[in-house]
């Protein structure tokens, strides 16, 4: 399976990212899609969110660790697929952004949470009625026996603090 | 970009799969992960739901349309990107299922909206903080203008009917 670049990712991080997308972040946040693409923008600026998929391309060379620890608490260990570690069999990054404006080719979104140059693979709408499940819960990360309960909380929100 | 197959998911759906999700479709779905990588699910099982990734394998060959028209309404034309037409420039899918049951290497979900033996790319949590927007909409998708605005909204949400 060959997939290729069809535009770039623009954020403030060159060697340090947020762990997850900050809603708040400072900084310009933007997509650059190519140009012979801008077409199938139509009708997108009309979603509040939508879904940004791209290539991890700055994760560590050699094969991914099925065990992973989050960075912001090393005490604890889980699978690779119940957590959003960037070193994984296949390096691709989903990240949900509000969309402030499009202008042609440019989307310009809240803070995502990777770095500058980042490789875009795909954007997709995030509709309402099936993306946001009320009945969601936070699995692992629920943390409710641990005495840093909010502190995590924090991190896995990517607020800063 | 050089993807790999870590899985295959399976279901019912040979030559036909609904547009969405739907959360009670009748049938078995699962997702069947290479052995090698079982220990990767530890902890997943505390997740309500899941983002499932995927190589949309069956698409027509040839480069993708950048306007589509959704197949349940023929007369409404939008950009590829506002729209969750499987024919894209990266033919990457996902989508958001609720986790039943994970034994081993095999999970069981609600209902997935692909062909039987399509080939997984990746697995991860949905984190009801990071991934629920309450303030997220319909885009386009609203239809406010429209007579048969709720018979649309079945199609959209996948339902029955």
């Amino acid at each position: 399976m060959q997939f290729h670049a069809i535009g770039t990712i623009r954020t403030p991080y060159l060697t340090e990212a947020p762990y997850q997308p900050v809603r708040e972040d400072k900084g310009e946040f933007k997509i650059i899609l190519n140009e012979d693409l801008v077409s199938g923008l139509q009708g997108l600026e009309k979603f509040h969110y939508i879904y940004v998929i791209y290539y991890l391309d700055r994760v560590p060379t050699g094969p991914p660790l099925t065990l992973v620890n989050p960075p912001w608490a090393e005490d604890v260990q889980v699978g690779l697929f119940a957590s959003r570690a960037p070193h994984r069999p296949n390096p691709i990054g989903v990240s949900i952004v509000a969309l402030k404006k499009i202008d042609h080719n440019i989307l310009y979104t809240s803070g995502l949470d990777v770095y500058d140059q980042t490789p875009l693979l795909d954007i997709k709408p995030y509709i309402q009625d099936l993306d946001s499940k009320q009945d969601a819960n936070l699995g692992w990360l629920n943390f409710n026996n641990r005495e840093d309960r909010e502190h995590l909380l924090l991190h896995i929100k990517g607020k800063p603090h």
